[in-house]
Parts: C-alpha cells; structure tokens; sequence
C-alpha cells in the first residue's frame, strides 16, 4: 500500500468534516476570526529522506518552513503563526541553534509570521522536523485543487525541474533551487479569485497537478515543450524535469479569459507566469512531446512508500 | 544547555506576539470565531524516548492524542480539530494501521474532535509522532499558568505518581495508567471562571506545578502527606511519585473562596479533587513531609536534555 493508500483507507473515514476537505487539499479550512477561515498544514521531514546530513542550519530552516509556507501559497493564505516540533540529536549544539533559529528570525519578518508553541525532543541519531502552519484567508477566497474546470488554462510559477537537479549538481543556481526554496505566498495571495485551482510543486510536476486534476474530476494536458525552464534546466532529461520534487512553484488553472489578469500579476508580483497545457474532461495528466505525441513517465513523482 | 535553556534562549524571541503566551503554557491563543479563541498545541513522540518500542498500535493511538487532549484540558479548552504527522518504519504493516487508526476514531467520538491533516513518511527505523491540537475556549476564558496568587490552594485531579509506577510494573492499573491516560478535559472545561491557573502533570507533580509557580511569579507548597495515592501507590517511594511525569492529571489554583465550586466539580465531572496545598509569595516549589519538614529532590521532574 501506498501513501496515497494509506490515506485514502485509512486517514481520510478520520476527516469526518468539510474542513478537513477530505484530507486531499495543501491545507484544511476551519473557521477564523470574523470574515477569515484558517488554512492549517502539517509537512514533515526527515532527515535522509528530505534532506542530506550535514545540511547547513540555515538551509535546514529555510526548508522546513519554506515547504509549509508554500502549501500556504498553494491555498492563498496569508502566513500567521507556526508550531515546530524538533527531533535533535548529540551532534546538535548551541551554535547549531543560534544559526537555525536566526534564520527562522529572518524568514518571519520575510513572510509576516511567527512560532507560537512547539516541542523539542532528543533522539540519538535522526534528525527531524514536523512544522504546523496557520494561515489567514478571506472566507470562501480560498484556492482549493479542486475548482478546475474543462476548458482551464494550466499555469506554474517560475522555472520547473531546478530543484531536483540541484539535489545531485554543483552549480550553485540548481543547488540554492533546491536549498532555499522561495514560497510563492504573495502570488498566491495575488491569485484569490483569478485561479480556479491551484497546487503547489512538492512531489513533481506531473504528480501535483495530477492531484489537482483527480480533486476537480477533470484531466490534465500538459504541453513538454511550454514547460519553463533555467538556462542549466535545458540541457536536462524532460523526465527529471517533469517529475522531480522540492520546485514548490505554484501550479494552477484559470479559465482563459483570466489571461490578462494573470499576465499583470505576473508583473506586479515580479513571479513568471507560463502557461504550460489545459484541463479538459476526462482522468488524469497526459504529456505531449513537441512533435505532438504523448510522453509516457515510468513514475510521476515522489512517494514515500 | 537543557530544554528550558533552549527554550527561554532561542525559541522564546521567535514568539513575538501575545498569542505565544511567551511560549510558557500549555498552548498558544490565536483568535477563533466571533467570541471564541483558539487553543493550540504540538507534542512530539518518539519510540524509545516516550513509548517503549513494540507498543501496541491502540496504546500508542491513546498516548499520541492523549497528550495533547490534556493539553487541551490544562486550558479549558474544547477539543475540535488535530492534525499527526507519522514517521512510520517498515515493520508498520497494513493491520497496524487498522488498529492504530480505528482506536483513534474511537477517541474522536469520546472527545469530539476530528483529524483535519497531516502528513506521514518513512523511515528505517524509529517510530515517531508529531500532532497538533486545536481546541476552542471562549474568549477570555482560558485557563493559564500564570494566574495563581497568594493564597490561592493548589488541587490536583485523580491520583498522582501511578503512571511512573506503571512503567516498570505489571500491575494492571498502573500499567493501564501509563499506557492509556485519560485527559480531563470536561475537567478543564467545567473549572473555566473556577480555577485561577492550571497545568497538566506530564513532566511530574513537582516540576509542572513549579512551571505554574514560575509563570506566575508565585511559590508553590506542597503537602506530601495530602497528595492523592491510589492504594498501588501507597507503598511506593515518595520522590517517584512527586517527580514521575505521564500522569496528565490537572493541577490548579483556585482561591480559597472556590472550595466549594470545586467540590461541586468534582462531582459533576466524577473526577476526584484534592487540596495539596497554596501558594504564597516568593518563587519555586517547596515540599512539607509528614513531620512538617522539607522534602529535598535531586531532580524535579522529566527533561529531555
């Protein structure tokens, strides 16, 4: 059984209410303060498995947040509050801890958010992090996976494919692609009312908004060829591009007499916005090569199971 | 540097607004709906540090939420919404999960919460949580540490000392009071307007009623004599019972005009109520034995560091 599995039989008869939104969006919805709902989110990561050992602690906190603000970016929610429930071990010391918790100074102020609880534990070896994030959405104005509709434009954010070359690259861009990742909070907050859907970029391009697509009941045409790319991205396999993780661009649908809109937010956000397929009726994600036939992926994206 | 030290160094500056309650209570309070606040908490469990590897899926399933509903109940809040993130090793198979998460529906309908998120990976080899809790307590209500005062008495609910006992015993009550704590939550609730401060007992008797003292520049007495023992732990030594952690009873102050509010409570919630003692000006905990003398502990309750 799968992750997707595991959920679906046995997380999702736990979400016995609509805020949990069935446990297949970026973020729940429960009610906020008068006008507002709050998007919450929990990411963990691991060690080994999301990141190398050794990783520099600021890195370390620009990951562990950045993943959580992005799922705030992907329901265009404004960042509020966060919770950090740590995992250290021996090797960690006081210096590790100013460094790490410096750079998490930096990155509220950055995003407007703050800590407000968490837990520290110590473990003899594994280092890990689980995150909650609580963020502020005008009521109904959320961006859920769910609101595609045949017809759509499909969008994404920025370049796509950086990150995971950058796991196994020396070329400092790729690296900091997947390092420092760069949540796109305000373009999400830009897109409220513009997008259908949206997702942000975690497990691959492919595999997400193949996730979008299954939330809406709908299917996914992506066109390889408009896929936007980095200088150093080019020369890459398309499979690593369309299927790598840790991008956490936004990807999202709007209906097409929402281009002109998406092209200003485009210029006031200072975010490249490329339109990369459409959605149409139909199931699941299909990629066309340039020559118009279809690309065919041995595996759409990172599971952990 | 111990947990507090990290804590008080380099966690408390990330708390820079009030809703953190500088990161010194059981949750945080963020705004809810209209009259409402949100309580929020985040504990962390980790095999082999909080739970014995090998523990039963619905033991562990009680524990995991148990924790965090009696944070809950420290603040008087309603439980509503959670959220667990799960680092799963392989030998979690398919029946584990089954077990784990039909115990926690189970728990869902005693405390009226539901699972809105969350996120699960995995790892080679330890067994870890990390849940969120949201509960609901109307504005203005919340029980904190921080508002004992002279003269105020100190209560405690249940008997204290029997899940440290549990830990190393194959008595069936203490092993179940270990293994399946059960959080006060209507407790909590029902002490709203009541109670002038409150804490769960997790880390010990001593050490979490010191938090309380600490967080509300006050100094605790405590009559050992006076502290409630269930008959298994009567012939136990005392310094385990005063500092052993995992109890998740309630400690609290009232004023001693709230006697007789508190033993209507006790009652109403079925939940038995001591006085073990009050609380006078100065800082710290103090211990009277028997003979009215000082009780000295080489260590007053659980820390991590």
């Amino acid at each position: 059984m799968n992750e997707f599995g595991l959920i679906a039989n046995y997380l999702a008869p736990l979400a016995e209410g609509p805020e949990a939104l069935s446990l297949k969006d970026d973020a729940a919805l429960i009610p906020g303060p008068a006008g507002f709902e709050y998007a919450v989110t929990k990411d963990a990561l691991v060690e080994g498995v999301h990141f190398l050992p050794d990783t520099a602690p600021e890195d370390l906190a620009r990951k562990v947040l950045g993943v959580n603000l992005s799922d705030m970016a992907a329901m265009g929610a404004l960042p509020k509050y966060y919770l950090i429930a740590a995992c250290l071990n021996p090797k960690i010391d006081e210096e590790w801890h100013r460094r790490f918790t410096s750079e998490l100074h930096t990155m509220q102020h950055e995003y407007g958010c703050m800590l407000i609880g968490g837990d520290t534990v110590k473990h003899k070896e594994t280092l890990s992090f689980a995150v909650t994030m609580i963020g502020e959405v005008p009521e109904g104005k959320a961006l859920l996976r769910s609101g595609a509709k045949a017809g759509d434009d499909i969008w994404v954010s920025g370049t796509i494919g950086d990150a995971a070359l950058g796991l196994n690259s020396d070329d400092a861009y790729l690296k900091s692609r997947y390092l420092r990742p760069q949540p796109r909070v305000g373009l999400g907050v830009a897109l409220r009312g513009v997008a259908s859907a949206a997702v942000d970029i975690s497990d691959g391009l492919v595999a997400d908004i193949g996730h979008l697509a299954h939330a809406s009941g709908v299917m996914a045409i992506i066109e390889a060829a408009d896929v936007p790319l980095s200088k150093q991205a080019k020369a890459a396999d398309i499979s690593t591009i369309l299927t790598g993780g840790d991008d956490y661009e936004l990807a999202f649908t709007a209906a097409p007499a929402m281009a002109g809109k998406v092209v200003e937010i485009a210029a006031s956000t200072g975010v490249s916005l490329t339109r990369i397929g459409h959605i149409t009726g139909g199931h699941g994600v299909a990629v066309h090569g340039a020559d118009g036939g279809l690309i065919t992926l041995e595996k759409p994206g990172f599971t952990h199971f």
